[in-house]
């Protein structure tokens, strides 16, 4: 078979969509304005921003434009969203932070920051699927729990979490719900009202927008304190100068409608494919996952080998997630569901988008068995 | 004359130069990988960024590439200084910040957020020029002085502030010195060594570089917290998938030699003409100035209502800074300098950059006369 180039990193981040681009260049090439600025040129961006807003909100069913806070990335939303609300919330006697055991790094990492500042951490576990059960997150919380934060999807498995369960004991107890829905939105319906949803984090660059363009979604009424102090930008709540082109970007790639069917139909047929070298076994619960995952372990092979080998064949995946690359620290989500450290350093993320083709999933099944011998060998 | 649009607020933000989007461009359509993929992807990605790190290192004086992070803009990177450093050393028991008045609002505010978390800050004054006196910073500094941040240049005035001189008495009694240069690089040559500046800021959009990408210079040896925890991304100091084709584009904008010489010639040219205008003063010292600053108040007018006819003729800049606009707060700077409050509520900013053209200022020249009239009338 020929060599081809097949990107199947997609949760890593996608390619930028045409529309979304299109979108952005009036912003990097003649809409130049400061969106503070009060001359023409800045209202017009001002005004841009003000429409982006309200596309984001519409899009995760938020009740106002003035609930979205853009953001550089949905790290910085998921450092927001804690600290923001923690920091606040300490003079009330609230100390306790509740999150699972297998959110993004962007959530642990900032939880153990706020550890460091006194805050207090409970981590909920996961069953082998992968999944919270939302009883453990109700035992978890305390008198002074400020939060619980739990992702609406995971990064490495594509594991959907009960997050309507989670928001509905969340607001019973009267304690704020954070979702990171990175990995989430652009792939499945996203609603924070129903769900019970005060804060949710997002990254355009996950769903075929920008880099350098996130959103933190925080209920009206909620109080947060700022991370970036400065000017008046974003309600007083993230200075700093709008980027505009960015902003537009993401809500450009919110509203594009991606063909979910094709992505799970592609995803299935590689999926079926893979099972069928010896030794592979599927990582987390198939039923509750994001359509365009599969996350995989091959018996005797460190991942990083395998991914070397692929790469040299041009397929582009992933180990367990983007930023632990090079690191060699074994998936702290793959632990948590029980995996062992071996199960746990063989496995493979290949993350599927309505831009790949049948050509790209065939190429992968086609040569991913001998290179899986090869690295074994 | 006829109506035309003249852009002369450079200080608010700049166009991005054809250069800059060129060197972005890759990054926006063919090479989207995430800089933390190990695949090829990812890799392109990667070099990109170190490259730029590199370019940007050599055009501010750095010793090492490894001593820039990559921020999401100035307002970032002034809070990464501040918050970072002294979160840092108060373990050491320094718990002073030492900060002039006429910081811009991401220094002066994130300050004031720190004094809400226990910490202590010195506000160093100025001269009816607008300059800080080195000796005021000597006095100020205490035993658990933590950090001194003064501006490389004042957003609103241009002035330019003795940084060599401050530098040298930080170093002398082991006073960590950030210098907030977001107006400076691009106008004027700015060196972290040779100023003995521990820690600079730095943002793209201010020298034709794209919004949503700033820069933090940590001379090496420096420790700092991170503000944004999660992946291992610009070495565990600033988490956060990088926004490669901002990146790119800084490095590419702070590269480029602009015209400093045509930018002073047409502000001294329209300096010149605007000073004719009766009741009308310069405000800060004209001969430390960056070259396209105009800081000048028109007695009896409110800068609001100038503004608004500008806009009207086409002429965009501003009043005080854009963080302000719409607030109706007279400009801190101003009256640090012991202008009075009607002297700094009728201030307006003009900022030349070489795209401006002799006709913009003809234009500028021609009409102002008029609109002042009409204003006062």
């Amino acid at each position: 078979m020929n060599r081809r180039f097949v990107y199947a990193d997609n949760a890593a981040t996608t390619k930028l969509a045409p529309e979304a681009f299109s979108a952005m260049r009036p912003f990097l090439e003649t809409s130049y304005g400061n969106p503070s600025s009060i001359h023409g040129l800045g209202r017009e961006a001002r005004i841009a921003v003000d429409a982006a807003r309200e596309q984001v909100a519409v899009a995760i069913g938020a009740a106002s434009p003035s609930e979205i806070i853009f953001t550089s990335s949905g790290t910085e939303a998921d450092n927001l969203a804690l600290t923001g609300v923690v920091r606040y919330l300490a003079r009330y006697g609230k100390k306790h932070i509740v999150v699972s055991a297998v959110e993004h790094p962007a959530v642990l990492n900032c939880a153990k920051a706020l550890e460091l500042e006194g805050f207090e951490i409970s981590y909920v576990p996961v069953d082998t699927g992968g999944r919270v059960d939302p009883l453990d997150v109700l035992f978890a919380i305390r008198e002074d729990t400020a939060l619980v934060s739990v992702m609406y999807a995971n990064n490495e498995t594509g594991v959907i979490q009960p997050v309507a369960e989670i928001g509905t004991v969340c607001r019973e107890y009267g304690v704020l719900f954070h979702s990171d829905a990175v990995q989430a939105v652009g792939s499945i319906p996203v609603d924070v009202i129903s769900n019970n949803i005060d804060l949710l984090s997002l990254s355009a660059h996950k769903f075929h927008g920008p880099k350098g363009a996130g959103a933190l979604y925080v209920r009206d009424g909620v109080c947060l304190l700022p991370l970036l102090n400065g000017g008046k930008q974003e309600s007083n709540r993230r200075a700093g100068t709008e980027n505009t082109a960015a902003i537009v970007g993401l809500a450009a790639a919110i509203q594009i409608k991606r063909d979910k069917e094709k992505i799970r139909q592609l995803r299935d047929k590689l999926l079926k494919k893979l099972l069928e070298i010896p030794g592979s076994h599927i990582n987390g619960e198939h039923e509750n996952k994001l359509a365009g995952y599969i996350n995989l372990s091959f018996d005797d092979v460190y991942s990083e080998s395998l991914l070397l080998m692929m790469d040299l064949c041009g397929i582009a995946a992933s180990s367990a997630s983007a930023c632990y690359s090079g690191t060699h620290t074994p998936s702290h989500v793959l632990l948590a569901m029980g995996l062992s450290v071996e199960r746990a350093n063989s496995a493979i993320r290949f993350t599927i988008s309505d831009d790949n083709t049948e050509d790209d999933i065939d190429y992968i099944a086609a040569v991913m068995p001998e290179i899986v011998e090869k690295v074994r060998g």
